[in-house]
């Protein structure tokens, strides 16, 4: 069991991906969100305090309160102006070696140094997702069939074309025939279309790659059992995700679930072409 | 005011291009059709007659009795066995020709010195269209703002994105937005779609491309008064068409539409950066 987790909040879905994942695997999590930065989602219904920038005491008791062992620092924090930081006293104690910080990496290592001072482990957000990412290969009792790697194959194709523009990260193949492309719509949407532009009664697989433009600590492809659930109802053969790159929540439960409707789930890699 | 057009109807889309292109512009046309080769909507509501490919006399006699000066070779004949070629008089007398001609240019060549020698002129489809293309420019009273000038050129690399692996001819993006890429869906869809995810009242531009894989004797991009009455439908701010590779189905009324929609309607180059 891995020890509670503290998150400093910054700006962005980041921090909010991370209670997800938290929440998801059962592990604790304490969230210091910052007045003005932080993204009011990730603090609704976990244990979290509201600080202001400047209140650097205030922030780490709250994390030795809250008993937490691992921190980590999640998102950007805009460079505020020195007057509008209210710093506390410990604040106040380290602003010379923040001034002397030239460059955000520069001032990361000054906050990352005085927690591991005061004896956290500062881990990346890398780690708190590593063993939720999803493997290359087959992880449903279906197997899919030869069409249907080359629709894998196809959908590959078209994701990284959109991907690579910064369009969408997700496109839905049939028999070779692209049903639908995934721009502002979002994924559940898209599943849904194309299922009524479908020709047959069922099949059909949907496709889902990080695009190349996505910060990866930020913005991981994530699938559900509400992906699985979207999938049965539209009778979709399968699905294939990037592996490496896909976070999956509930793992077992989707699994479960994959089996019980009879889909294939696949981990692809965006760079080869997939096969059985 | 030109003369009828006669229609030889072969396979797929053109012929049935050509019908609706001669109804937008009031051009009497006389189709004949081949029993097993033509697409039966190609003859609905127009003059014609149903004939055996190898029926060369009763076609030639068709078009007479019709009154066709011009005649169109539209879309691809499968070479028939000549078993199955029920050959009437003429066309008996056509075999040996027929016969020595290699390839399907030659064979080409060898109709068009028959229907030239009796008399019919033969144009190219791209000559029936000819005046129905897009100009490059902007065609309505209504010019875009600089902003929508940048979504139209960000909906030209997504929609060559796209169609450069042959997906879909059209894609809506409002502020550098994508908010849809077309596939399978066709673009009414996509334009109702994409109205639902903007997030202002009003705005975005629809852009469509011909795909370079289109044969553009085939399967040219269309905009007619339904398109207007879309965008219309979903507050669109505008619409950009590849200039000299879009149909426009009864201009002046797509014209006078799109200014009583205040929508404005531009030519673009796929191959160059649009602008005022």
């Amino acid at each position: 069991m891995a020890h509670r987790l503290g998150i400093l909040a910054g700006d962005g879905e980041l921090p909010l991906k991370l209670v997800e994942v938290c929440r998801a695997t059962g592990r604790d999590v304490f969230v210091v969100a910052f007045n003005g930065e932080s993204n009011p989602d990730c603090v609704r219904d976990v244990p979290h305090v509201w600080l202001d920038l400047g209140s650097v005491g205030s922030a780490l008791r709250a994390l030795k309160n809250a008993e937490c062992q691992d921190v980590v620092l999640a998102g950007p924090i805009r460079r505020p102006k020195l007057s509008s930081l209210r710093l506390d006293g410990r604040g106040a104690a380290m602003l010379p070696k923040l001034l002397r910080a030239r460059g955000d990496d520069a001032l990361l290592t000054v906050v990352i140094g005085e927690l591991e001072s005061e004896g956290f482990n500062v881990v990346g957000a890398d780690d708190v997702f590593a063993d939720l990412l999803v493997d290359n290969g087959v992880l449903s009792a279906r197997r899919p069939s030869e069409g249907e790697w080359d629709d894998v194959a196809r959908g590959i194709e078209v994701v990284k074309a959109i991907g690579g523009i910064d369009v969408g990260q997700a496109a839905v193949v049939h028999r070779g025939y692209v049903l639908g492309v995934e721009a502002a719509e979002g994924t559940d949407a898209l599943i849904e279309r194309s299922a009524s532009l479908r020709r047959e009664e069922r099949g059909g697989v949907m496709v889902k790659l990080r695009k190349p433009t996505q910060d990866r600590r930020a913005d991981l492809p994530t699938i559900g059992i509400g992906t699985i659930d979207r999938a049965q109802d539209a009778r979709l053969a399968g699905i294939a995700v990037e592996a490496g790159e896909t976070l999956i929540l509930n793992r077992d439960d989707v699994i479960k679930g994959t089996n019980a409707a009879d889909l294939f789930l696949v981990g692809v890699s965006a760079s080869e072409s997939p096969g059985g």
